[in-house]
């Protein structure tokens, strides 16, 4: 990588289905001059995660739409290398939208400084960021779980899952994991320390999901869709909560499932058991922030959360880490090393 | 109707789809005598309402179901006509889920005394019973509404929603009905103030609901399912709050919709608009009794709410009466006088 060129990646087409090679574009730009109370920030760490796959398509949202020939949006840590802001100095370590590019001019709005002493950079994409703060609001706010209850996650290895679990099980709960794979399980359930998992590749998965909650489901963190939800839904408690943080099995697809409509079978679900289904994103508690970094970062650091990292290296790779990360190829927090860390 | 006789009807069997006249039997016994405690009271007004048709069915739900050879559970207002209780004299009237049948045996747990001076006494079996409190309560604790929002009400010439659409109106949203005819619909926008109001038997009803909510819909007050719930699927803002109250379209169903999968929209929709769906009973809002009387009393007096009541003559067409409720041929809140009103 030279120090004249900054590649981005583009969105070239919106996806039809799953995104493909050519819905995105590797473009070549120079590298940017901070204008006047601007800087320059070169990515060391760009997060990829699900939401992207929304902003990608044409379709109502909770956010604006990418643009065609816009650089991907996305989360990262950079390091600025310029700076006529006063508020940022060269060698300072930030987080912000930077998005897919090697480096990002901004006016610093939106960006915040990390302190390198106080945890690993990156985990600022991960546990202590936004999918470290979706798991913790989301779980506070909407699932808030009870001692003794049994919470069923979904996407248990992943970013947010992995954290709703261990939180899940400080607040003193029966916690369920589902995964893409005997491996994943094997994790959630030995080093995250879940009471259970269990892979929805399994043939008998909705019956070993069943067998694992002896007594109902009161919350369930839906991140998937499809077929997990399906196989909760028979599980439900009276006065469960299902908050809806994410459906990536839904994300590409086309058409609906042929089959018989089950809207019915869910309301009568939420009504004879008083259910509450919410969706929310991690901005609608904002106002939370400073209490989840203070809380999450001591248990990180007491060890009573853990969190897996899956490190790919090269910004070129990204749009292939991403068509994977919506196929649940990744294994943990999904991270694209751009450029080195120079904290390490 | 001899004194010496009480007429009861009982579950004869559990309903295959729609009750029919043979799911039902009209047994006729000795009326009791009261024993220590007891009290005895002839029914006057006895309420038929659709949560009974749950009752029938031995399916799992908030409440426990009939047995075969009961008698049919039921909200009625009744006089004392013997008492070992010195808490009820003879003549008093009461409210009480004493049952489709003529007289009934109690130790008066659960009946309260009506003060006939206040209001009509049939009343209570709905603008100031059970009906007009779940309006008021479910409105108020789920559905949330702001002034200047829109409220969609489903069932809206019934019991329940006729008090939810006037409730809205008081707080100052733009209200929304649908109804199952056009002279419903009539009464719904002419007698009781409803801004507009759709039949869902329109052929276009879908796009005559949308066009009647050029702002989306911020609240859903779901009482019916089905293709209602999903006309008004794609109408919602964000922040959406569905209160599930019934799902009278439902009930009799054997199977479900042979159509596609419709949950993927539906969550989707709850994810993208951040919205709430959730279901309840009225006694959830047990300990906001008191002050719904007290509202709602004053509304009902000062004429800002409303109310309509479906008499049919004769315990001995309960059934039919019930049967047709589930078909939606009541108009009003369906009310079978059993025996003369007293204090008429």
């Amino acid at each position: 990588m030279s120090k004249e060129t900054n590649r981005q990646i583009l969105l070239a087409a919106r996806p039809e289905g799953a995104p493909k090679a050519s819905d995105f574009e590797l473009a070549e730009t120079s590298v940017p001059a901070p204008g006047e109370g601007e800087l320059v920030a070169r990515t060391i760490y760009l997060s990829l995660d699900p939401y992207m796959r929304g902003r990608m398509s044409n379709m109502q949202s909770y956010a604006k739409p990418v643009e065609i020939g816009d650089v991907m949006p996305g989360g990262a840590v950079s390091q600025v290398v310029a700076s006529n802001n006063p508020k940022f100095a060269t060698g300072d370590i930030l987080f912000g939208y930077s998005g897919w590019q090697d480096y990002a001019l901004t006016n610093g709005k939106g960006f915040r400084k990390l302190d390198p002493a106080r945890a690993p950079i990156s985990t600022s994409l991960g546990i202590l960021g936004m999918p470290g703060m979706t798991a913790y609001a989301g779980l506070k706010n909407i699932g808030e779980p009870k001692e003794g209850e049994t919470l069923v996650v979904a996407a248990a290895s992943g970013a947010v899952g992995s954290a709703v679990g261990q939180i899940g099980r400080i607040r003193g709960c029966r916690v369920v994991g589902v995964a893409g794979s005997a491996e994943k399980c094997e994790f959630v359930a030995e080093e995250l320390g879940f009471d259970a998992c269990i892979s929805h590749r399994d043939p008998d998965f909705a019956g070993k999901l069943a067998a694992a909650c002896p007594n109902g489901v009161d919350v369930y963190w839906e991140n998937v869709g499809g077929k997990v939800f399906e196989a909760v839904l028979p599980l439900f408690n009276h006065f469960a909560r299902v908050p809806v943080c994410g459906l990536i099995a839904q994300y590409n697809a086309t058409a609906l499932p042929e089959a018989p409509n089950k809207i019915p079978v869910l309301m009568r679900s939420v009504l004879s058991n008083r259910m509450r289904i919410q969706g929310f994103i991690v901005w609608d508690f904002a106002d939370q922030e400073g209490e989840f970094q203070e809380t999450m970062s001591g248990w990180v650091r007491e060890g009573r959360v853990k969190y897996r990292e899956d490190f790919v290296d090269g910004l070129e790779n990204a749009p292939d880490a991403f068509m994977g990360l919506l196929e649940g190829k990744n294994f943990g927090k999904l991270v694209v090393r751009v450029s080195p860390d120079p904290t390490q």
